[in-house]
């Protein structure tokens, strides 16, 4: 990144060196991880610029969205409605963070026994080295795992402008009620913030703008069912990151791009990795920029992933909202629908999300599940047990692996997984 | 206990090997803790009676009930409205764990990092050596804590009839009628597997007694205050712990019986400890018998306890239900207004429990909080952060300790207890 934006990352309150030392470790991991694949697709390239201008260019275009009196919004899961974000022209980011960064600060806050994603994001945060939450003029919070529910009630003392947006725990009526209540008050909160009215125009086109981008992930998401396959999964996570940080049309745009081009690499069996390959489908946790540990581990251990199981993946982006209704009401309601839908693990029961793990394991012709919990989260560990047992009773060959942020496991996990890849090979 | 429970065990389908050898240690462990506490008041006498007989005549009470065609309904919560359950002159009783058991077995089902309360609960299951458990009809879950939420989502395939009861998270309008709609749906469960319908009468009859063995604990309570304390902090949390398992009318005359004798004690000043022992209050997560480790350290370093802001304690049987009303809706929402008061941590925020903390330690006159959390306990474990903080800004001295049933960690516990009371002497 050009040293251009060391004011503005100065006026954001940023600690400047701290911050250096930051880019400094991720550019060197985003080298060794993502520059060393071979063949990936030429339209990688405009991503690899992305994140390369990840704290700067899109910071400045943050900003002067920000001067030209639109707001920028911050948020945690992907239960927060884009839709509605979008509908008063403001952007939402993502503010989960996958790095370890000032756990000593962090752990004078939080309990040791936290999860990685909860901690790292008060570590960018309390570490001053995240542009996006410095320029966020509110951050929206929700009620999903206990952890982020109680972090939440602590880092409000830490950030201007936490909202917090309850969440149900059952899909029963009386649960999809209290969703529907939540995005008709975050609409509110969202009109009030910016001043602008959701009328149903509004809403109906920030319904598009995020559909598209949806759209966009379906198609490379199909495409990774090709044999050999055209990009590796370390690829499509970045691109699946990204997702939650870019301008969405051009984000669409430079997806369908590549899409564009991985077609012409299918016709003429082009693949990142030769026929035969293992395929393997990660099921799990978030995996937040600049979480690539197990991915990279996979791929450089003679395996290819060949979907996302998670939230960064499938359950944040697949089903459309509806969006040929015509008053605010019924595109509300469609909204709700969609997003009712999505099959975290904070649900109980949660079925659904098993039916779509095997489902994928069919769709991508993977020949084995990974599923990859971070260390205390409950929700996915404790959900992961039943996961393991239920895919084993269908033959599908499942490891489980709970992990941090942390490189000390490394060898620890390259050797399951090596042993896991040559047991499906 | 008497041999003659032996086929009574047999036939709950306990493992009377595991089951003897687990009475054993219980044993060994209450005599060692409880019986060598010195001047007890006489009226301890009935509960260590109740405890002597907790797996055998106490379950014969519940076998004999069951006989009659009346129901038992075990619980794991708080919760759980015991006035509807009393309605249909069923029993309930809870089902909570303080000592681990067949830890390897249930490290198969949940994971190693989950919290010893609920790792208990399925370690007496699975080690077959809970008559209470194999004595319900109904077994009563709730979403409180992503740990048992989840959990009971394997529970179900290992015990027969688990009814799950949705929970809300926020003190909002929509989090009251999530929980009116739960009980009512309750109310109805239970009417249909008893057979009885709950109509005012049955409810407000429901609703006098257990108002009354909560007036019997507010009275036990407020002896408390007096100085030097004329019960012990391990009598009252066993008592506290009693409240859960026995007949709810003979429970509350046997309290009000000891209260008789406690305030001629105070008349006497006839303390168990000797004036001007440290006073703690306990504040934190529930402690399920026979979990005694913590109160037990304390009170043998120097300090007595005088209140518990616990579960199992005020947390629990503060308030009482107004049973003025005089239709069946007026009384459900008397309930449903006094268990919507409670100030668990899973509600965020929950503001409320740090006010009554800071009330409980000044109404017992206490000289510190010792706040108890159960390790991998998130909701509580993470209050605990913002809870310290405010005690100590208002130079209320606090120890943290977070902690689990196992007793490697006795000789730390002490340590730190044994400073803590050296420091508010």
């Amino acid at each position: 990144m050009s040293n251009d934006y060391r004011k503005m990352w100065e006026d954001l309150g940023l600690d400047l060196p701290a911050h250096d030392s930051l880019l400094e470790t991720l550019g060197k991991g985003y080298k060794e991880i993502y520059m060393n694949q071979k063949g990936r697709p030429e339209g990688m390239e405009y991503f690899d610029f992305v994140i390369r201008e990840v704290h700067g260019l899109r910071i400045r275009e943050l900003l002067d969205e920000k001067s030209a009196g639109k707001k920028v919004i911050g948020a945690f899961c992907v239960f927060v409605p884009e839709e509605i974000v979008r509908a008063t022209d403001a952007t939402l980011v993502g503010l989960c963070t996958g790095a370890e960064f000032a756990t000593e600060e962090v752990e004078k806050l939080l309990p040791r026994n936290t999860c990685a994603l909860i901690k790292s994001a008060f570590g960018f945060k309390l570490g001053k080295v995240c542009p996006f939450i410095e320029s966020a003029d509110m951050i929206v919070g929700e009620n999903t795992c206990d952890g982020k529910k109680k972090a939440y009630e602590i880092l409000k003392d830490i950030v201007s402008d936490l909202y917090v947006m309850d969440m149900p725990q059952m899909k029963s009526n009386k649960g999809r009620e209290l969703l529907s209540n939540e995005y008709w008050r975050f609409k509110e909160v969202m009109e009030n913030l910016t001043g602008v009215n959701i009328d149903a125009k509004r809403l109906k086109k920030g319904i598009q703008i995020v559909n598209n981008k949806r759209r966009a992930m379906h198609r490379l998401y199909a495409l990774r069912k090709a044999e050999p396959v055209p990009i590796s999964g370390l690829d499509a996570l970045l691109i699946n990151q990204i997702c939650f940080y870019d301008d969405p049309v051009r984000f669409s745009n430079s997806v369908n791009r590549i899409c564009d081009e991985i077609e012409k690499r299918i016709e003429k069996k082009d693949g990142v990795f030769h026929e035969g390959t293992p395929r393997i489908l990660i099921s799990g946790c978030p995996m937040a920029i600049p979480n690539w540990k197990l991915p990279w581990i996979i791929e450089t251990s003679g395996a290819v992933i060949v979907g996302e199981e998670s939230c960064v993946g499938e359950r944040g982006t697949r089903n459309l909202v509806d969006d040929t209704g015509v008053t605010v009401e019924e595109l509300m309601d469609a909204i709700v629908e969609r997003y009712f839908q999505i099959d975290c693990a904070i649900f109980t029961p949660n079925t659904e999300r098993l039916n779509h793990i095997i489902d994928m394991y069919e769709t991508y012709d993977a020949d084995g599940v990974i599923h990859y919990s971070l260390q205390f989260c409950q929700p996915y560990l404790i959900e992961s047990m039943t996961i393991e047992k239920a895919l084993e009773e269908k033959n599908i060959p499942t490891l489980r692996i709970e992990t941090d942020y942390s490189m000390e496991d490394i060898g620890q996990l390259r050797t399951r997984i090596e042993a896991f890849i040559e047991q499906i090979k």
